[in-house]
């Protein structure tokens, strides 16, 4: 396939910006051709505008033609492998399998909203019917049912090329509400995101739905997603990256005449909390699983474990001693892109002046990086606030612990986080219901005996949390309530039958389930 | 009895604040005793505390506790009527019948939450069950649960002393969804506020619960709120008053160093669309219905509608003419406070300077006001930007307009409002089913054939609508979706049963509806 290195402008290939950039391979360095042109402020305005004028029309759509061009995406993906793999491969220098994998996830999550948006029920549809006879007053006929918000602006994630990017849970969520979507494609890999920009063209030009619902911008700086935010034209946004990064967002949208919502996910350390008798019964097997979740994809996760509470009981010494022994064979790293590696690599300097190195595989040459474990005392992690924050790239901190109240006040004082995990029997489990408590209130997802590296996309998945792990706790960027972010209520009140949309009428054409006089029911009315 | 003056700070009566202010009566202006001493920042402080300690055990806490609490605020409010209504009369100058009312709906209101929690349903509790043979890797076991965010900041309104203020929805849906709560009391009805207070309080001290999770603060400026948005122990805000002091709010909330929900519900003209098939059917019935709805309460409700477009067709005349009549011969009305007439009247002095005033009843004297119509070509509506300003109080604005190309374009301009109606008949609908779907972007709640002026507190309302209706679309301030403004979503991943939260374990100890792989079921696993 060949690439033409411009954006998607509602289906017309177009880029009028006055730079252009490349692609890297990330094992390299070498450039990768061909160049891509980055979209001006014009192109910026046509996309969002003409998703405005697609947004009525797609709100309007029913959900079979949402369900058809999600499976239609999920089908060009695929048939697209043999181009997209090869390059993903060579723009983030993730493995062949690793990538097969995310494109398999990549499509499953768009099968599962396909799944989502027929069955419906995901709506809330809500119906009150009215009671003439009420006293003092009559009740009036009302029913409300979620709708789209109208246009997100997507932002592709560096480190999940496919499934966090340009056809990821983000666009494949705001597409399945009925949402046109604007994507800032990530400039770490462009090739793959006009691949991945050319499936989901394709699907639309296939519907009978509008062009304007799907753009893809190119911008290796800043100034287009932030033109692209301020947008009147644009109603959501949605991101995965840095905290900085996502907190300026947040305050773009914020400070817009009309704010809107700005879903953001951003840092997580995740932390780990070994209960006394998991550790005891088996420490190498803790650390091994550790070692393996905290270098896995180069500890290039949002849910990579980058903090552990070691208590100082039965097995400590053997765990660290596995864990060090493990961390320094550990093979180098290709890292996602030279920016994240040098952003490793300064990390550490500023905890090497802490003098925190207890591990570390031999150094490697940049782009490659190299394993480190770091180990503190608690009373040094609640010291040095650099130890805080996340630090992206294969390595973790241990922290030790011999008062168990100390552990607990370390946890209460914790920031947000997207996981925290308890390796512990249970007994360990029983005896630290007031930790649970605290983590709840901390974290959008708590484990037990496993390592948060895996996210499931699922109905139940929370991959949220507290600020600064998102923006916004009250939402999922994963699994099927991601849908959630970019709907909201209409109420309809006295409409007759044949004003009302789909969802809400007497016969319930769609045969979605409905909360009908507080009862939840798919039987007609 | 006999009131204090004092806040309520955890169950302790304390203001250690330098200023003493008085409630006012409405009609008269005359000073009401006692004084109410202003909450000190140690006040705030004390009382966010408080709420921060008493959050973790609130939120542990059964379904039945909390369900037993709502209704023993109703119960308690219902004893206090005798002194509740009268001081609510003087302090609002509104009539006794529509206080006994407001307070059956604010009763009404903690029962609904009540009923709500004690089905269960609204957690959305999911569970994902493991599929440990899955290829190519297993799944574990995944539940989620929506839980409370923790203290929330609620705002006492001028305009509902009782609904919507201390014991009003935001804090019956707060307490509902197990979060404590801190009200700044609305200083224009500080009597009637100790009162609900009281009620509150005295629920809380015979239940088993801390007296850290209801908390009320006085102050009549701004420092008490702005200080209580901004303390890090708070974790949403909700609010119901006017654009500038919500937006004011929203920044406050966005720009914390921790930024926290904010659901502000600000300003709505909530526009009427007159058709042409009902215009010509009953000219007069239209133009009573809606003096009715523009005067009612002296037109201080969110919803009152303050823009109405009517057709230059057959009926527009006898319309026209019956409304003016109708406006003129309007009894003077009593505003709820000296400065929210003062702000009609300079808001119809702003107006006046358009010459758009063609009827008004005699002109008042403060604190009364006098109702007044507006009217305006659809081209001086397009192009006088104060005429899409909110104006409180008994007037409304009617826009006539000759082409339906720029009616639309009209409405496509408009920015978010809590409401829009139409009044038509069935052919009307039909042919104006472009005008719907542009409405749909604009509001939380569509009308056909009635007044926007009535809130059913209802499992299907939405009281919402985009900005600057309210600070996010995606909630509503009434009905039992309300809650939903305060929980977030937690996720347990292959946690063993003693340590999952009832709402999550196999066997559904609560009996509530949850989606188990899938399937909406009440049934155990």
């Amino acid at each position: 396939m060949e690439l033409l290195g411009r954006s998607f402008v509602a289906g017309v290939r177009i880029s009028r910006g006055a730079t252009v950039f490349f692609g890297k391979a990330a094992a390299t360095g070498e450039r990768l051709d061909p160049g891509f042109t980055s979209s001006s402020m014009e192109d910026v305005d046509d996309a969002a505008k003409a998703a405005a004028a697609a947004a009525t029309v797609f709100a309007k759509t029913s959900p079979k033609v949402r369900v058809e061009l999600l499976r239609a995406i999920a089908a060009h993906l695929e048939k697209l492998a043999p181009d997209l793999v090869p390059r993903a491969m060579a723009e983030s220098g993730l493995p062949q399998a690793r990538l097969e994998g995310e494109l398999a996830r990549t499509c499953g999550q768009l099968r599962l909203f396909a799944s989502v948006v027929e069955d419906g029920s995901w709506q809330n549809a809500r119906i009150d019917r009215a009671l003439p006879g009420r006293k003092p007053l009559p009740r009036p006929d009302l029913r409300s049912v979620l709708m789209p918000l109208g246009p997100v602006a997507v932002f592709g994630a560096s480190n999940f090329p496919l499934a966090f990017s340009v056809a990821g849970g983000d666009t494949a969520s705001a597409l399945a509400a009925g949402n046109p979507v604007v994507v800032k494609a990530h400039p770490a890999h462009p090739g793959t995101s006009e691949i991945a920009a050319l499936a989901i063209a394709q699907a639309v030009s296939e519907s009978a739905l509008p062009a304007g619902i799907f753009s893809m911008l190119f911008d290796d700086g800043i100034a287009v997603g932030q033109q692209l935010v301020q947008h009147p034209a644009i109603e959501a946004v949605a991101f995965t990256g840095s905290h900085r990064a996502g907190r300026a967002l947040m305050d773009l949208c914020a400070s817009r005449p009309r704010p809107i919502p700005c879903f953001t996910e951003m840092s997580s350390l995740n932390p780990v909390f070994i209960l006394p008798g998991a550790l005891a019964s088996d420490p190498l097997g803790r650390a091994k699983g550790l070692h393996g979740s905290f270098t896995l994809g180069a500890g290039q996760f949002c849910t990579k474990p980058g903090l552990v509470f070691l208590p100082e009981s039965g097995g400590a010494a053997a765990f660290r001693e596995e864990l060090r022994t493990l961390t320094s064979a550990s093979a180098p790293f290709t890292m996602l892109t030279s920016g994240i590696a040098d952003a490793y690599h300064r990390g550490l300097e500023d905890r090497g002046k802490l003098d925190l190195q207890t591990a570390a595989a031999a150094p490697a040459t940049s782009p490659q990086s190299h394993a480190v474990l770091l180990e503190s005392t608690l009373e040094g992690f609640q010291r040095d606030s650099v130890l805080h924050e996340e630090l992206f790239g294969p390595t973790t901190l241990l922290v030790s612990w011999d008062s168990r109240e100390r552990m607990l006040q370390a946890a209460e004082a914790m920031e947000g986080h997207l996981t925290a995990t308890l390796l512990g029997d249970e007994a360990d489990l029983l005896a630290n219901a007031d930790l649970i408590s605290i983590l709840e209130r901390k974290v959008g997802r708590l484990l037990v005996n496993g390592f948060p590296t895996g996210v499931e996309v699922s109905h139940a998945m929370v991959h949220g949390g507290p600020y600064p792990a998102t923006s916004d706790s009250r939402f999922t960027s994963v699994g099927s309530q991601a849908i959630l972010r970019f709907v909201r209520p209409v109420c309809y009140q006295n409409f007759p039958q044949a004003a009302l949309p789909d969802s809400l009428r007497d016969e319930n054409p769609l045969g979605i389930m409905r909360l009908v006089d507080g009862e939840l029911t798919r039987e007609a009315l």
